[in-house]
């Protein structure tokens, strides 16, 4: 396709009208947000999986998949630093599934929920030809954690960068089993004031991109800095690996200095959390290379996954 | 698949154990409800459609595609008597669709969420190859329309059964272009006590059989008094289509023979209501063949469209 999937989902939203009463966050965020009462809202995301993109079922499981489908939505509540409430799934089974396929996709489901105490509360089922493909389609719903959900639009120049955990080489197994950084997104949320945040899905370049552009500035990342995950070395380039492959579903935030001082010194894990760079009001994105022994500055391009173009 | 749809969503519903607190509404209706705050709640239900399935594009086009799916989900909400709030789309485009097709099929997300004012309000766009084929899922939320939101399960022995509109046929054109019945149920439930309700999506037969299985009731068709669509009389069996072939997205509900004549007596249209049945201890469907010479009764069968069967 000739356009990326930031450029349409920028299209749609420009499409969109939605009074921001009733609607507070709308198209472009992790999730929408709707307002229901003065003091009650709720918040939504889906996300769609289908085999042979997503998920490979001669590699993983039918329980790897649905545990992956219903974690990527969980991803997003905590995206937002919001607490799932509960699930809808839908899915296309292809016609050589059984019952026990069935079953085995809602024990995934339900591994994932469990752990967040994120009910199952309805879905649909359809089948077509055994030649045709799983796909499986979550919406979750989450609610405010204390604080507004987080989005992606706050980032201030001069801000710090920061993620959990360690990023690449997803593909080796991480992307199947990973955990959703719900209850790290609530704590850090809960410790300091965070400005913007996203998930990791489609990879850290293309993330922060989207980052960059919904706050209209740039960012400065220290390639040393980065948290580079062991599998990550498994390929050739595990900077690559860790700035482009995505999946890794990690939480990327940014904020104040003060308040990362804060949040560094206070934290205590198990998951790490690494500062890795800094915004700027370049609205362009650099990569420094510090092992260079210039320590030059790179324009670093959103190389992650595109779903329209890959 | 050995098992039907409607076992294993029975399957699904026991495995859950939702807090009745939380969830009033749980597996196994048109939509789920989730308890937000002590007055405040909000419904949701999910619907995938997929080409070759639910839709062909060499006979519709993408933005009808877009259309049915968004109008299921608003078909559900109707089924409730609830009011539709907002929709999230998730899509599987293959690769030869261009910015055009994606563009059309907002057009016809948003031709169907406008009747009703529920806007799209986030989605996920996915992509796969172009020997792959479109898939929609729209996941929906709702509110109450005053009234409690009308479930499956309150069917009583004695009960008027009723539809809106006319049945059969609707593979003739209807199915793309119906329009859900979202303004007639909260008319209806606004009018009278309605004890069931459903939207006819598999068909009257399979439909009708899940307001019977959740309330343990029986009914009593009268085949004379169905109303068959024109569009019915295209094919050989008039009567088979308006009763087994579905998507008509028409309500089917009952109520008191009381609040029955009272409806009935005040309602104004321009949306048909015709009494079919009665709800009876039998524990099983039966048609009354009316033009038959002795008035007899014929076991009815569950034969609407089995997303896992057929």
């Amino acid at each position: 396709m000739s356009i990326t999937e930031d450029e349409i989902t920028e299209w749609f939203a420009r499409r969109s009208s939605l009074h921001a009463a009733e609607f507070p966050i709308g198209i472009g965020d992790d999730m929408a947000q709707i307002r229901l009462a003065d003091d009650v809202s709720v918040l939504i995301t889906t996300d769609m999986l289908l085999e042979g993109v997503h998920f490979d079922l001669q590699k993983c499981t039918v329980k790897q998949a649905g545990y992956k489908a219903m974690a990527a939505s969980l991803s997003d509540c905590a995206a937002m630093a919001t607490v799932p409430i509960a699930a809808v799934v839908s899915v296309a089974l292809p016609k050589n599934f059984g019952e026990k396929e069935l079953k085995q996709l809602h024990s995934g489901i339900t591994r994932a929920g469990d752990k967040f105490d994120c009910p199952l509360v309805g879905g649909d089922i359809t089948c077509w030809q055994a030649s045709q493909a799983l796909v499986i389609s979550v919406a979750m719903l989450s609610r405010t954690a204390g604080s507004k959900p987080v989005g992606r639009h706050g980032a201030n120049v001069g801000d710090v960068i920061c993620v959990t955990g360690a990023l690449g080489g997803a593909m080796y197994g991480k992307h199947l089993e990973f955990e959703p950084r719900v209850r790290e997104a609530i704590k850090i949320t809960a410790m300091v004031n965070v400005n913007a945040m996203i998930d990791i899905s489609d990879g850290l370049s293309s993330d922060l991109n989207r980052i960059c552009r919904a706050s209209r500035v740039g960012a400065i990342i220290n390639a040393a800095q980065i948290p580079v995950s062991d599998d990550a070395t498994r390929g050739d380039n595990p900077l690559s690996s860790a700035l482009n492959h995505g999946e890794d579903f990690e939480l990327l935030f940014v904020l104040s200095p003060a308040e990362c001082h804060k949040l560094l010194s206070e934290w205590s894990g198990p998951v790490p959390i690494t500062q890795i760079g800094t915004i700027t009001d370049a609205t362009k994105m650099q990569i420094m290379q510090i092992k260079m022994p210039d320590g030059q500055l790179r324009d670093l391009q959103p190389q992650g996954y595109d779903h329209l173009r890959d």
